[in-house]
């Protein structure tokens, strides 16, 4: 029998998070502190509408793009809270979470060759989206000195005349770095001098403490060439109902609505139902989950340098990624150590591109208990390790 | 600005139905005989389930490939009703919907140029998403007099040196034809002579009037060479709900794992418990919905023949598809000027394939009433048009 599978698609590595968890939930009394989602149940007002929806037999398809009511709420938010304004027909559609949207716009917008400006340390879907949609990922390193932020002439470095699309991925994960509007305005500079359009991951955007995120599709001339991908998974804990969105010039939407159509045919629609009463009043379930993240954020930054451990500041998503490069291990030497010695699970930073290098990936979706748990066994086995 | 859009994505056109119904939703008092989902709801023990897994709080992940417990009602529904053995462990991944599953066996299986078989009229998706994934796709016409099956020696004639992978859509859409074991003994002779691979889509298996269901899987050699989709839409009326699932020799389903992993990361959560409950114990209710589309069936043929309409007799599905070559107008045109002078809608055949030209699909996913009330509009209409 001959070869079944496409060449392209074998050369692409699995996901490097998933291989170290399929060893984590074989392993008696592991504590984990890897996970990428909310340890919130989603809030209650938000299921029962979407049990409100099954009971009343609400289970058929939705249009393409998503419920009407759903895509005018969708509008209304960005609008209230980043100031964007979008046409809830046709520059608005609604996806299986934030992972299609991306998907779906680097299908929709890449020719063979055509490449893609990807700042690692990132999520681990850019990267083998733009090759399976054809396009060539050219990374760009972000660095702790420059707080893990894109910097305009780091990204003027990696330009060349076969760049398309640049993929903004703030707040970070797993860095937990954000851009302010300041950080912002060079980047867009650039976009705009090069013709290039942007790839604005915004998931974590209602994950930003000490200040208000701020979209690069806000900036003059710019929501022109700006997909901006969002959802409901971190901002409102509804990981599981997968559902995300995209907001985008029509142009560019007519095309990825039309492969979502073919390959996805619509969102589900139950979640679509509970989605509408998490924008109409989900705030304050927001506000107390940020709230939340953010007494955790401060506990585990001070903690993590108080047994020593040189860690950066993030002030967005929930995670933080301290340097383990003096104990004279890889990040995953040091991952698998950590997991053997103390029965304790985090992610080696290089899951997120191999500048990730000498970091950890910590999350803290996670109770204060249990942080205070899981960071006993680290301390213990960092004192070991002390050179 | 440059041109934002993929060149090969913007090629790919609409698709027809949604054109047409586009115009439906805006004409007031228009009935439909269109649409392609059940008009039931889905069973309230079902919903049920969806309704305890939310008010536990079960809104999180699921592993990329789906609940253990779903994979194995899956692989128990398999063998159960098709004979089929598939280990839930590797050769079973649950998808959003037969549409995803479709879409990424495509992914997994094709380099650039590699030939994809698509008998038409068939379903819209196949077609768009084999040129997405960088196919090529040939088309081969099923043709009334053979009953819209596949015929050996019409598959024959298309398969070239690049042919890789044949499309199996039976029970089709729009046809209602399907294969009997007798008919698909020759194409399974073909496919395993050539060395191919077969996508059988069996998304309507669960909907055969008369016969049991086959799977060319279950012929001696195939399961290695064939990739099954199926799901919980059609059967079970949960299109809302988008879960449906492939199973297929490990080595292509891990390939398929790693793009769903990347591009959507696990269907809904809700929808898995509520799909879990359908095949422990929703057979019930499988066969009261068969046996009340078989009674439509039945009086949607009875009719359309009184009535003077040359209409094929199909066992599978919930369609009719009618030739309407006499009445000296293109399908479009037909089924444009029967909504424009009865407000009644029914789908163009060549929405499903050129080869359509001359038929239109009539759905039976409507009450008898409805039926009833659609057809005297049909009828008025032919006798007005009769040469």
């Amino acid at each position: 029998m001959r070869n079944p599978l496409s060449e392209k698609v074998t050369g692409i590595k699995p996901s490097g998070i998933r291989k170290f968890f399929d060893i984590v939930s074989e392993m008696k009394d592991a504590v984990s502190l890897g996970v990428g989602e909310p340890d919130f149940d989603t809030p209650w007002h938000i299921r029962e509408e979407g049990i409100y929806s099954l009971e009343r037999g609400r289970t058929y398809y939705t249009s393409n793009a998503g419920l009407k009511e759903l895509k005018e709420e969708i509008a209304e938010y960005q609008k209230r809270r980043f100031g964007l304004c979008y046409n809830p027909s046709g520059e608005i559609y609604v996806t299986v979470g934030g992972s299609e949207a991306i998907d779906g716009a680097l299908r929709a917008m890449l020719d063979d060759g055509d490449e893609v400006i990807i700042p690692q340390p990132s999520y681990v879907s850019y990267e083998p989206c733009v090759v399976l949609a054809n396009g060539v990922p050219v990374i760009t390193e972000l660095k702790e000195e420059d707080e893990f932020k894109l910097k305009k002439e780091k990204l003027e470095k990696v330009i060349t005349d076969k760049t398309k699309i640049l993929i903004l991925p703030f707040p970070n994960n797993p860095t937990g770095a954000i851009m302010t509007e300041e950080d912002l305005k060079g980047i867009a500079e650039v976009v705009l001098e090069h013709d290039l359009f942007v790839l604005s991951d915004e998931i974590y955007s209602e994950l930003t403490y000490g200040s208000q995120h701020v979209s690069i599709a806000s900036f003059p001339g710019m929501k022109e060439r700006t997909i901006v991908i969002n959802g409901f998974s971190k901002s409102y804990a509804m990981t599981g109902w997968r559902l995300g969105y995209a907001c985008g010039p029509k142009v560019i939407l007519d095309q990825m609505l039309k492969i979502h159509q073919f390959a996805i045919m619509c969102a589900p629609t139950t979640s679509q139902y509970a989605a509408v009463e998490a924008l109409k009043n989900g705030d304050d379930g927001v506000e107390y989950m940020r709230n939340e993240y953010n007494r955790r954020r401060k506990f585990l930054i001070k903690s993590l340098r108080e047994m020593g451990l040189k860690c950066f500041e993030p002030f967005g998503a929930f995670y933080v990624f301290p340097c383990i490069k003096e104990y004279g291990m890889t990040s995953d030497e040091f991952a698998e150590a950590l997991l053997a010695e103390e029965k304790l699970a985090v992610v080696p930073g290089t899951a997120f591109g191999s500048c990730g290098e000498g970091f950890l990936r910590i999350s803290y979706a996670y109770s204060v208990e249990d942080l205070k748990s899981a960071l006993e066994r680290l301390e213990r086995f960092i004192n070991r390790h002390k050179s």
